[in-house]
């Protein structure tokens, strides 16, 4: 938390309280400090046979080791890519052209990157199941067995949602899928560095990660690819990443995602989400003490340790952003890429909220800098907004 | 040029001149300075509504304006894209699908991301014509005019060729194209910041960039699209960049190209290529005293200012430059992209080089931390290089 003075407010003191780490993270001094030599005087293009070059291949290699070390997988079963996104799509749209089959099962719940690929993709002549969730949010295994078909190309189902950090059974899901000879896919963006992740544990055979939730920078991405799948290219050219994304890599980007997962990776070792989640909880008490209609969107258990999706009845989820926003607090109303876009939240919707409590819910994702002395700020603020604002911030149908 | 001393080569100081821009180029002090802030204090996610969103937003599009600036279009035609490659891709894989034909026009030497892309898209169905060039790798207006067909549905030809430097007329090409109103695209990742560049004088549709050749981080492309142009994104998901690269932005990448474009802008108004092209004439002039049999590849005039492509007879390119290499010079043997591969370079073949020389074949491309001191030292490590080693590099038959 800092602390600074805001002139529009008078005297009193603003603090800045982030709380909207499964939006985008600050990227963390240890792996800025790793990414600056390749932004100064390290900054070969990592294809050139010359010294310069061959000097920032192995920091690349390297950083392939430390995220494979985060799924217990071998360096070259990573590849990077420019964001979560792409690996989304890389993993979606670069196993059909490997596949015979012309139908696809994901979710209802999925990150817009996988959703609306799929949806796309349906627009193209693919046939689409969106499996429905129960009210916590979940997949149910039994559902996925019912929607396999003999012409299943692939089923990509996430391992935590980014808005209500709802946990899916991937283990049991990616089982029955492997039981029909079915490739699953699950984007593990959100799980990454919040929960131990085991690409044997889990099963799957491809999974989408990004640099920026986790400490790293933005415009990095990764995606594991078990060994013996077929994939085809979304980027071809020069052949980088074993011709799986062409194009001159990101060596600084990269070398910052590597040390990101080695940081993530000791947090996680030091018991850091068991902190993240005491927290969290202190949070979501002292919410429903000032809001007692408030309701968690989501399980108690089987969710990310660090989020919070709450439907506060009466008030707006975007009007109550904007108005904490003042007092320093930052979260979500949404999932990030979608808080500009004023349409009710599909995963919400999907999980049986009406339009009404959907406009009402919000988001919060703690992280590693914050402490309980945030969460008290943070109640502090609420309840002064609260009191002065409630008219402005409340509407009598949630819309 | 630095100096440092290598304990390796006895007294001799070893400095260090890399004359490899076309591969990569060093990032601009300049555009770190505009980065940085980014990486530290600024990290929000622009979709993000509260006030660490909307800060990350205004400068992204600032940056979008930089760019435009280069071109000569509104800010509202640039999208950012996670490579040059990933812009290529996009302009070519992103045009078919809203256009009727499946017939596309290339140049045998296109960087692979154009030309690889345009064959494998061959392999899914389309019919590709690579067209020819003359020996100075130029193509042939009329050699396009004869090409065109009702059913083509694109045309790639790139501004500046990465290996010779050699432009090509797009200005005339583009012209062709849209009399038989077929798009224009055109892979100007090596003419950005060299040559003026002006979309509407040259009449391109479509048009990429790249950051990491101008002083910018890697990791950053660009895309020109003519207002009214449909196009299909690659990668869907969130729908930011107007829906045509879903993914959080690279908000300190393309806020480090915008100002690499600043900064390439200022220098090319203040006739650093003039400098350039003066010192580039120097070290042909030097390599040709040296080595008579030198031989150009690519055109005196109407090539890029800063590149210089010679086959050196009975010189395998390779030998040269790790053996310049360890004098401090670094230059390359090929495309970057490729320099790691045995085979030769598809551009030279075109051009009517045959394989031997090709493989001979040797690109110097300079840039603006080079001095008329580095072109000296290089003269004189080449001088000693080839006195020392001369039966080591050659090779009776190139290979």
């Amino acid at each position: 938390m800092e602390k600074e003075k805001d002139p529009a407010a008078g005297t009193e003191p603003v603090q800045r309280v982030y709380l909207d780490h499964n939006a985008t993270t600050p990227v963390d001094s240890e792996v800025l400090e790793a990414m600056l030599p390749f932004l100064k005087e390290n900054w070969g293009n990592p294809s050139s046979i010359h010294a310069l070059g061959r000097a920032s291949r192995t920091p690349l290699e390297n950083a392939r080791r430390q995220v494979a070390q985060m799924l217990n997988c071998t360096a070259r079963r990573i590849l990077f890519t420019g964001s979560g996104s792409e690996a989304d799509n890389l993993a979606i749209r670069g196993i059909l052209p490997c596949r015979p089959g012309r139908h696809l099962i994901t979710s209802a719940v999925e990150h817009p990157a996988v959703l609306q690929t799929c949806l796309g993709l349906g627009r193209e002549g693919y046939e689409v199941t969106v499996l429905p969730v129960d009210g916590q949010g979940r997949v149910c295994p039994e559902s996925l067995a019912e929607a396999l078909r003999p012409d299943t190309a692939l089923v990509s189902i996430m391992l935590a949602n980014n808005e209500t950090g709802t946990l899916q059974p991937v283990a049991e899901l990616a089982a029955v899928a492997r039981r029909r000879k079915v490739p699953f896919h699950t984007d593990a963006v959100q799980a990454l560095g919040k929960i131990p992740l085991d690409v044997e544990e889990l099963g799957v055979d491809l999974l989408s990660l990004s640099a920026h939730k986790i400490g790293g920078p933005k415009g990095v991405g990764a995606l594991y690819v078990r060994s013996g799948l077929e994939l085809a290219p979304l980027i071809t050219g020069g052949g980088q990443e074993h011709g799986l994304r062409s194009g001159t890599e990101n060596v600084a980007g990269i070398v910052g995602f590597g040390k990101a997962c080695e940081v993530a990776l000791r947090r996680l070792n030091a018991g850091e989400m068991a902190r993240l989640a005491h927290l969290r909880d202190r949070l979501e008490a002292g919410i429903c003490y000032l809001l007692p209609d408030a309701r968690r969107n989501g399980p108690e258990e089987d969710r990310l340790p660090n989020t919070l999706n709450l439907t506060l009845p009466e008030i707006r989820g975007e009007s109550l952003v904007l108005s904490l926003d003042r007092r320093g607090v930052f979260f979500s109303s949404g999932s990030a890429c979608k808080s500009g876009n004023p349409e009710p939240s599909p995963a919400l919707l999907a999980m049986g909220l009406s339009v009404e409590e959907a406009h009402c819910a919000v988001r919060f994702s703690l992280g590693t800098g914050n402490s309980a002395e945030d969460i008290d700020y943070v109640l502090s603020a609420l309840e002064k907004t609260l009191a002065e604002t409630r008219s402005a911030i409340r509407f009598v149908s949630c819309r």
